[in-house]
């Protein structure tokens, strides 16, 4: 997250301008005039290059008093188009979005991404062609209207932004440094863009969706693992690795439980939904759940058979079965007492509760609750927002278009675009 | 942590260029141009202007080659002088620096904050006058050179910057709400900024300590209590509330020691310099540790008698002492856990141990290091850098200088000086 503070003088005012019509907009050429402390003709010259260039549009308004009419410069959002990819373990969310990230279509279904990386992105180009058919995006066209500027892809694992790709994957076997990025970008013949599915749905949260006017906050997924994303002033923090968030494996003092990674007691191996399922078979075996080891007898005789998840523990416990709800109970504290610890150190003003996870029942909410408000210091959470994502699925894809118009249409992009079309 | 993205136009160019100055000069007026795409004739402007404010420098340089002698431009760190204090439990830290926060003159003895702040502040006065005094200030000429330019404190307990004061400190009889910062700016007629001593010194490692390459470190101060600063590409990252980085108070699993928080297992009241001393006074009084057993005795003859503190059973456990040993390596382990789930979390460049309790033992900092290799992912050990600091006390009073220089001479302070020069 390095700041480019020097990069708003003479030629990159172009750029600079740009981002606050895109940022702060609809805006006056006045208002303009008083952010920036630009005289009237340079703010002129360039609005109209913008203009030109066609990243920004201006439109009348209608004031009730003064001299008539007058015009608001904003974002030209209907220049062109993005396609937001949320890629999940069982599941893909696409959306074709306009360039303030409003969806304009949008298509889901269950896909397994352990088929690999061919099947898998072979399905997605053809989601992606039908959806861009349906906003009547032509790419045989001459000139195809709307441009399609680029694609994000959210990614359930590790990714090497520079590569392009995951690296040392859990879950996703054949996905291992396979170059996601470039063979979308070579398909499509546009910018693509990957990160991990925590950290674009942190953006879209923060951007978009519950957490769109808090200056800090901290995206938490529970799925079958668990990861965060923390973002500081509209941008994702990443860390000097790009580990930040990755609080899965945090250790849970006390749990021996072998993980993944090769540590006992991780947070997730502990209370992720697959720790969660796992423990819950543990219930319907010992016979500990009446409800659990019923509901383990009829998945198995399901064709083909199934075994308990995190869902089916959930639906026990708000059916009144005590071990799962203590399950339950037990597994929201030993998320809330990391995240206690987490808002004591990052003292954000929003945390979000995203994940499949997260709707096994509102006793685990609670939970999680009730255990950062009990072992954070009062400063840390007496103005504190705790709140279950009101944005969804949602999140994922809007974060991976988000991710796409920050880098297309950065200061440094458009202050290129002038250029060469001054040049 | 706001950023100003828009600051640098027109007008405030002066500042922009000042700030790079600033940040990275020595420089030429090429390089300039080259940084910022303004033309030749728009450096000179602005140049001209910050060098007849007085804020920065023209200097002539020797090169090897080329067309002879060539000038550079650099912040004006003889300007003025700052004073930055680190008030601690039991001492006082002032230094006189110039406006790059190299040390001037400076002095430190011990103070005890107890005596509440009138007491404290009118030596605290005494210290100031006789170092300025010792660097050449005479505040009796007309215009007194070197400028002071202002003065910064770190305080040892939580600080409310808006009211420039500490708030319900647990440890500072008689400071609560006390205007430290505006008493300390009408007697010297100068602007006063304060903070947190932790806060403070975290600026100060990550500026000119042991961090000064890092884009990201994470300082902790292990003294009697416990306290983290997080700094982002050299500004302090200070969450919603303004409490990020208080970890005293993260809970530690398993532990029920009652701490003065209300809550029980704090990392504080059981690692840190107060907790090791409590149970150090345990281990003497069980037998369990002849050697503190001995030490208690001698410090009880002592006049006045004083108790065993970390010190004692730092000493104790070099010395062979077994039971000493095992609790200096307890609660390195203590300390090491929780920053292990914080380096996971936030994914730092450096971790700084400071504060005085750090040098109980090399023992304490390897059981720190051994926990947070063991219990982080690998992608967030792979580069950490794990030092204690080597800048020591400094870091503070020159933590609390550079506060001072920072706001004295920001961007939007700068741009204000050229517009009053130009008016």
């Amino acid at each position: 997250m390095k700041r480019n503070r020097f990069g708003f003088f003479g030629a990159a005012a172009g750029g600079a301008i740009f981002d606050i019509v895109r940022r702060e907009g609809p805006i006056s050429r006045a208002q303009l005039g008083r952010t920036t402390a630009l005289s009237k003709s340079t703010i002129s010259l360039h609005v109209d290059r913008l203009l030109k260039v066609g990243v920004i549009k201006e439109e009348a308004r209608q004031t009730d008093s003064g001299p008539g009419r007058r015009s608001l410069l904003r974002f030209a959002t209907d220049r062109g188009i993005v396609v937001g990819i949320e890629l999940g373990v069982t599941s893909i969310d696409v959306a074709v979005c306009d360039l303030e990230a409003s969806v304009l279509a949008s298509y889901s279904e269950t896909l397994d991404i352990a088929q690999g990386p061919v099947p898998v992105l072979t399905r997605a180009y053809e989601i992606i062609e039908q959806l861009l058919t349906d906003v009547g995006h032509d790419p045989d066209a001459d000139r195809p209207m709307p441009t399609l500027a680029g694609i994000g892809i959210g990614l359930p694992g590790p990714v090497n932004r520079t590569l392009g790709c995951v690296v040392s994957p859990p879950i996703m076997p054949g996905w291992d440094r396979y170059p996601v990025r470039d063979e979308v970008a070579t398909h499509f013949d546009v910018p693509c863009f990957v990160d991990n599915d925590v950290n674009v749905m942190a953006l879209g949260e923060a951007r978009a969706g519950s957490a769109r006017d808090s200056e800090s906050s901290l995206f938490v997924k529970i799925g079958t693992g668990i990861g965060a994303g923390l973002v500081i002033d509209g941008e994702l923090y990443r860390g000097f690795k790009g580990s930040a968030g990755d609080i899965g494996h945090i250790g849970i003092d006390g749990e021996r439980t072998l993980c993944s990674c090769g540590n006992r007691g991780c947070l997730e191996v502990v209370a992720g939904g697959a720790g969660i399922a796992r423990r819950g078979r543990e219930l319907a075996d010992s016979g500990a759940s009446p409800m659990l080891a019923e509901a383990a007898a009829r998945l198995a005789d399901e064709s083909p058979p199934r075994e308990i998840s995190a869902v089916e523990v959930g639906l026990a416990a708000s059916q009144g079965d005590t071990a799962a709800l203590e399950l339950v109970i037990e597994s929201g504290r030993h998320v809330g007492s990391v995240l206690a610890k987490l808002v004591n150190f990052f003292n954000p003003q929003m945390v979000i509760l995203g994940g499949g996870t997260v709707n096994i029942g509102d006793a685990f909410v609670a939970a999680i609750r009730e255990m950062v408000i009990r072992r954070s210091t009062q400063l840390a959470t007496v103005d504190l927002v705790i709140r279950r994502s009101a944005f969804g699925e949602q999140s994922g894809m809007v974060g991976a278009a988000l991710m796409v118009v920050d880098e297309v249409f950065s200061t440094r992009a458009v202050t290129a675009m002038v250029r060469e079309f001054d040049g």
